[in-house]
């Protein structure tokens, strides 16, 4: 058992954590960055620890101050959250050897899934069907050509130890392949100090579907079902909704227990999640593995009833996992909106400041906010734009729009620009509604025709007044 | 079908309301006092109409002021919610004549169950075990006398048309009979200007146990299970669980199906309840039944799924019930408690004013929120002192009281006096969690301990302060 356990990190997440935490009846201790004296998380926690100043680097994201601060504080077990030190394989591997349990899968998976060719090869070992293209890193332009030859255009050249674009050129043709491959190999020397490239085929229109999976450290795996995460901008997922309408009883089926074989193959532990992508003719070819808790967790645990934080905290305890995956049994559908401080008609630059006035939804059948921020709480402009999230569960997925759409429309936030109106555009949009949707459609279509349809709106505005002027 | 619905009330029940009709895309009319401009159902709903000054009889309470707002505004229909004109059989009767739909049964209904000395006769006529009492008014001195010496001490003597303890009087032993019938008769005279009394032995340790009805307008009547309230206060209900802990199946099944028999002997229609007492050898007995949604509806629909407003609704709008009994699935376990403005150390007094600062729980599974205050809302001090529902739903009784726990701990209301403290207390109890109340296990148990705690460390404080002086 953990008598205490410290949450590295902030905002909902870290209020998430120390709920489940008080649930359980472990005391808990969050820590904070100077810009953090006043957050929920410093409130609501046990015991709350300042481990740095504002920039993340220095705080959140600074392995040897929240050590320090386990250490201080005398916890049994680190919950990493998401982002910052989540991923870090350095840290969890710190924490194996003070001691303190990472409340995570193993040091050397996070490492090996880190990794994005590496990956790539674990699970095409797994029996996982990953994207056609190189075997392993391309090491010249000639095998770029010969291999380009046989999987196609458009494809993608990519940095083996990439993240959030770096090293990634998209190749639309033959003539293209020589520019853009080299500018992916200045770009990787650059960045990694490597010139580590692969070459992957585009699969385009796909979904994003991703498989949620928990391992006991007994050897037991299960997967809690899929969720749709393809509406997206810039990478970042924007709703996510459980299950996936697009798949068929088959491919969901194929689907999930190829996750769980490929976990099961690298005998991963804790809760983790495999992305794939799904084409139109529901082939799925495996995009990454995230090794740590993600966001939309919540629309999982609306759909099976089981809350994955708990069952974080209890695997690192090393308990067995309590059910089986007969006993998972999949309910309703559920929605999470990710609401950003944030101005989507002014390029999404990000908002902070203090939020004036705040009203979030509640009430009714189904529905559930993850948030951190507060009434007169200033939000402060060093961290993550994503300020709460409104998740709601029914039994179809028709009437869990019509909650989204009645929750969205009585937020209030006064103080901050927020995305809002086009989560509510978004919510009514009958492509989201039927499931008309892939990875590219909120940035290809839906943000063209509704940043023209404010362009419209604004120049009537403009031209009513020039008319009321003359 | 509706196209706008007026809503006859204020507060989260107003609010709950208001919401169901936007889910269901119908237009919602909030009424509001002088002192309800800045409430949250004025402000959410698609329209609101001034009706009065702050004085519930002469707005909320007043028929003919809500019915010019509903002929003004053209609303198809009316909820009342609870409280205000919810048991009004004129008003009921005066919406039918207008030709505009009263949500709830027909008025003669109201009227029949309004009666206590009828509903009981109703009831008795219908199947359902009644208290043994009088078959009828009690004329009398010498008829109480005989009855008396039938049923035996304690008993109550009740006025036929009362409510809110009035004209009603317990009598402990045969030398208490007459005077306080004398009491009764002349306080029911003055009060209701008869003196229509009956006698009711007193069923005690009782629990309150209650069966939610829905009826349709085609003769269809199912329950949705029963609600343990037996936590009370002043004959307020504190807290309230569903199911009920301490029936057996076979007593369970029995209670809910005499309640269906019963209600569809009287042709009962929407929404309703009948309330019983179940004494410790698992005997029930009619208490009354409520012609209207109560507050502490939630419950039910947590366990159930079933959406207990909208179905109001739709019976309303004529359509018969989409599920038949055996449909109602039962799951897990719910639990509301009520947040009032008031304070338990100072005689429960009301409290009312500015709300500086507001910060109510959220997040997790099963945790719902049912209010209208929101930051900087100022709380005008002329009705009902209930601000909040707080309600759990989780698997198991322990799981759900652990997630009450949470919640509770988590409330801030700041610039008013409220009873959180009092519920915190009250959830931590082990004779809660375990189910060993009765109706006046609050008021003679609970309360005496509770204020003798209080007084200590009022004591230890201020023995402290004379020490550190001296």
């Amino acid at each position: 058992m953990f008598n205490k356990v410290l949450v590295a990190n902030r905002g909902e997440i870290a209020v998430r954590v120390i709920r489940a935490l008080r649930e359980l009846n472990i005391t808990s201790v969050a820590v904070y960055s100077e810009a953090d004296r006043n957050a929920l998380h410093t409130e609501l926690a046990d015991e709350a620890i300042c481990i740095g100043p504002a920039k993340s680097l220095d705080s959140y994201a600074n392995p040897v101050a929240v050590l320090s601060a386990a250490l201080v504080t005398g916890a049994d077990a680190i919950h990493p959250g998401y982002g910052f030190l989540s991923e870090r394989s350095d840290f969890a591997s710190m924490c194996e050897e003070l001691g303190i349990k990472f409340i995570g899968p193993k040091s050397w998976i996070i490492n090996d899934m880190g990794n994005k060719q590496n990956a790539r090869e674990t699970m095409k070992a797994a029996g996982v069907p990953i994207t056609p293209g190189s075997e392993g890193l391309v090491e010249s332009l000639e095998e770029a050509k010969k291999i380009a030859s046989e999987i196609g255009y458009p494809l993608m050249v990519k940095a083996a130890d990439g993240g959030g674009g770096k090293g990634m050129r998209r190749v639309e043709n033959a003539e293209m392949l020589e520019p853009m491959f080299k500018q992916a190999q200045q770009e990787t020397q650059s960045v990694y100090g490597n010139q580590h490239l692969y070459i992957e085929r585009i699969i385009y229109p796909a979904k994003h579907i991703e498989v949620q999976l928990l391992g006991d450290e007994h050897g037991n795996v299960v997967h809690l079902g899929e969720r749709d995460c393809s509406l997206q901008r810039n990478n970042q997922k924007v709703i996510e909704i459980a299950p996936a309408q697009s798949l068929t009883e088959d491919v969901r089926n194929a689907l999930c227990s190829t996750a769980v074989k490929a976990a099961s193959a690298i005998g991963y532990t804790n809760a983790g999640t495999i992305e794939f992508l799904v084409d139109d003719q529901n082939n799925f070819y495996f995009m990454e593995m995230n090794t740590r808790l993600q966001v939309e967790h919540p629309i999982t645990e609306m759909i099976t009833g089981i809350d994955i934080v708990k069952e974080q905290i209890r695997i690192a305890m090393g308990q067995a996992l309590s059910f089986k995956q007969e006993d998972v049994e999949f309910s309703g559908v559920a929605i999470e909106c990710r609401l950003n401080a944030e101005d989507p008609k002014n390029n999404f630059r990000p908002s902070s400041g203090y939020i004036d006035r705040l009203i979030m939804p509640s009430g009714g059948m189904g529905l559930r906010i993850e948030s951190a921020i507060y009434p007169r709480y200033t939000l402060p402009p060093f961290y993550d734009s994503m300020i709460a999230k409104i998740i709601v569960h029914r039994p179809t997925r028709e009437k869990a729009f019509t909650l989204l759409n009645r929750a969205l429309v009585e937020v209030v936030v006064e103080g901050l620009e927020t995305n809002v109106e086009l989560l509510e555009e978004l919510a009514f949009h009958p492509d989201v509604q039927a499931d008309r949707t892939h990875t590219k459609w909120l940035e290809e279509i839906f943000m063209p025709e509704w940043l023209d349809t404010l362009n419209e709106e604004m120049d009537e505005i403009s031209n009513k007044e020039v008319t009321e002027e003359g």
